[in-house]
């Protein structure tokens, strides 16, 4: 009985509550530290019920909170002046958090950081049944590295992180397709290569011949034409240029600096959530330029969940299925099957327009997740196998 | 009389209590945000007196404090419950510091994170009259790339940073020469091309032909070999292997994935502190591998300021002059004005033996600075120039 109400517990901690008929339920104590936790770092922990316990020492606060998906769980208070506490169980993969400290929201201590949430922060993560597929392996590696330019577009320093697979600098004459790879709304050029995993999913997949080895190049995609003083005061919007930016700067750029195999048949981009919505347009703006499109946890209709109209979406663009049929090499959907609203329905939207034109698509659905990071991982990890083949 | 009392303050702000006579100095009402804040964020602040300013959100909390540089600076809730407060003036540069809430330490909000003190934590910049150095212009840059390797003598997954510099990756035939660059204590890789600037200090350098393009590869001082699980159980300590691992694996590894000149007289090491004893130490172990040293406020007698004896320090080592002169193309040390007990006379114990060997040396006070990165960032922008000549 044991090991089958083990198993139970694994497919779904919320299944505790029912399964032991207590509001509250019994913490299972085999938490362990976090994968993503400081060298050293015992706290936070996480259990097999994917509970996270946290612990932080502030022997003079009155309440301590851990502040995790939504939620604000009360910490308690030991003689030393401790406070420990435990979440609810957490769907599987990487999730932001903060402590909340007599009402001072902070990173917590014990934990490396990321950028996310529009800040940088904690993270913790919560162990995958499938997690080997971006775990950290004795296998060949590839470079990820920090590129800094100047944008004439932005009259800004910006900053892209560029993925060179293993050999790439051991063969130097070999040249490779590219991955042009953005973030969701909130995050920046960080998020993929480092709670994303893009560079050991992509070592993994190719030390496996399961991936053609590629260059991917992740850029931030805020960036906005400079404005007026007037116009600042005035606190008008911004206008985004990260379009401009990423086909008249960043790409000649990168064709200039790398091995790339420089045309559209070995080019792709994808995109997560906001970064969807904008890789699409891209892509369909510049069908010269890429043949590979991705499209994780949104599409280009978001938010609206509305049927589309193909002779006037997008300019009608998707309006010519069997063009685009012969034009796009491979065009990819994916979501997890926990999103929230509106992305399912929005996706579902686009999906149906897609099937009305009769443009082929592959669709993919993350078991369990969210709108979050194993969502996209895994997304990275289907979707790089089937590119340039 | 404004403008000299302007003037004073800007050469000590430690000065304006005698100058003003108050116990409570007037606090200059010109901050702005630091420069190593998260976007947007407009606290910490720091003004023309070179105070730190800090403000947090913490409605519950009965004292807040700015631990910063040893000291604990209350801080004061207005009625919005957000807490303010100021430091002393500090010393221009970099400073690792943190906030206490209610006797929780916890990372600042408002700032990128660092890795110092054993911990990812917050950092301030204070501007220091000589940034120009190491600040981020419309150069050519060169990559910052992160490098995973397994090895062998740890067990373990370790990391370095290698820096490539502007045209390596443009011109497929030059090959460069290699500074091997080491962090200190409680530090790690990520140190030099974060909070130590190194790569702007040398694209800069590098931009106005100041210093031969060279690669710098920043790995992790802390390597270990790997213990028994009875060594673990007893607390022993465990035996260092850095020395191994950068000789054996690290520079192979190096010279094979990247465009060295992998020779000695193109090979340079250095390192601050922990680094430059451990540097030192690797470096007259293998003058075939190495030909030019740096040492930036350390050297291998730490802590000792007793006098030593060429005779016997480091076996020997140092006892032929004339030997050591023809063999180690540059010998440098460097040292802030403001640098603690034991520094100033260990590393003064050690040049004394030097002068009494007959060793040629070039020595270099960085001014008003202690132990912290802009007597590193001086200390690799002044090495950097004599290197490769």
């Amino acid at each position: 009985m044991k090991s089958i109400l083990s198993a139970f517990i694994l497919l779904s901690g919320l299944c505790i509550q029912t399964a032991q008929g207590q509001g509250t339920p019994k913490v299972a104590e085999d938490f362990k530290p976090s994968s993503v936790n400081q060298a050293d770092k015992q706290f936070p922990q996480v259990n097999s019920q994917r509970r996270v316990r946290a612990s932080i020492a502030a022997p003079n606060a009155t309440k301590v909170q851990l502040d995790l998906g939504g939620v604000k769980y009360d910490m308690v208070k030991d003689a030393n002046g401790v406070w420990t506490g435990e979440s609810d169980p957490q769907d599987e993969g990487f999730h932001y958090y903060q402590l909340n400290v007599d009402g001072a929201s902070v990173p917590d201590p014990g934990t490396l950081y990321f950028y996310g949430a529009g800040r940088w922060g904690s993270g913790i993560e919560i162990p995958s049944a499938d997690q080997e597929f971006f775990a950290l392996k004795n296998v060949p590696h590839g470079l990820v590295s920090e590129n800094i330019y100047f944008s004439k577009l932005t009259n800004a320093f910006r900053r892209c992180f560029i993925y060179t697979p293993p050999g790439y600098h051991e063969n130097a004459k070999n040249r490779y397709p590219v991955l042009y790879l953005q973030h969701g709304s909130f995050e920046d050029e960080t998020g993929w290569a480092s709670q994303g995993k893009a560079n050991l999913i992509l070592d993994n997949l190719i030390a496996a011949k399961q991936a053609t080895p590629m260059i991917i190049v992740m850029d931030n995609g805020y960036a906005f034409a400079p404005q007026s003083k007037e116009a600042v005061a005035k606190k008008e919007r911004p206008e985004s240029v990260f379009e401009q930016v990423l086909v008249t700067e960043v790409i000649p750029m990168v064709d200039g600096k790398f091995r790339t195999l420089a045309d559209r048949d070995h080019r792709a981009i994808a995109g997560l959530s906001m970064g969807a919505n904008q890789t699409m347009r891209i892509m369909m703006n510049h069908l010269d330029t890429f043949s590979h499109y991705g499209g994780f946890s949104g599409t280009a209709n978001y938010p609206s969940s509305d049927a589309l109209d193909a002779s006037t979406f997008l300019d009608g663009k998707y309006k010519d299925g069997n063009a685009l049929n012969k034009k796009i090499k491979l065009f990819w959907l994916g979501l997890g099957t926990k999103e929230p609203v509106p992305f399912p329905k929005s996706i579902g939207a686009f999906k149906t327009m897609l099937d009305q034109q009769g443009i082929k698509y592959v669709y993919y659905e993350s078991p369990e997740t969210a709108h979050e990071w194993l969502t996209w991982r895994r997304c990275l990890y289907q979707f790089a196998g089937k590119l340039f083949k």
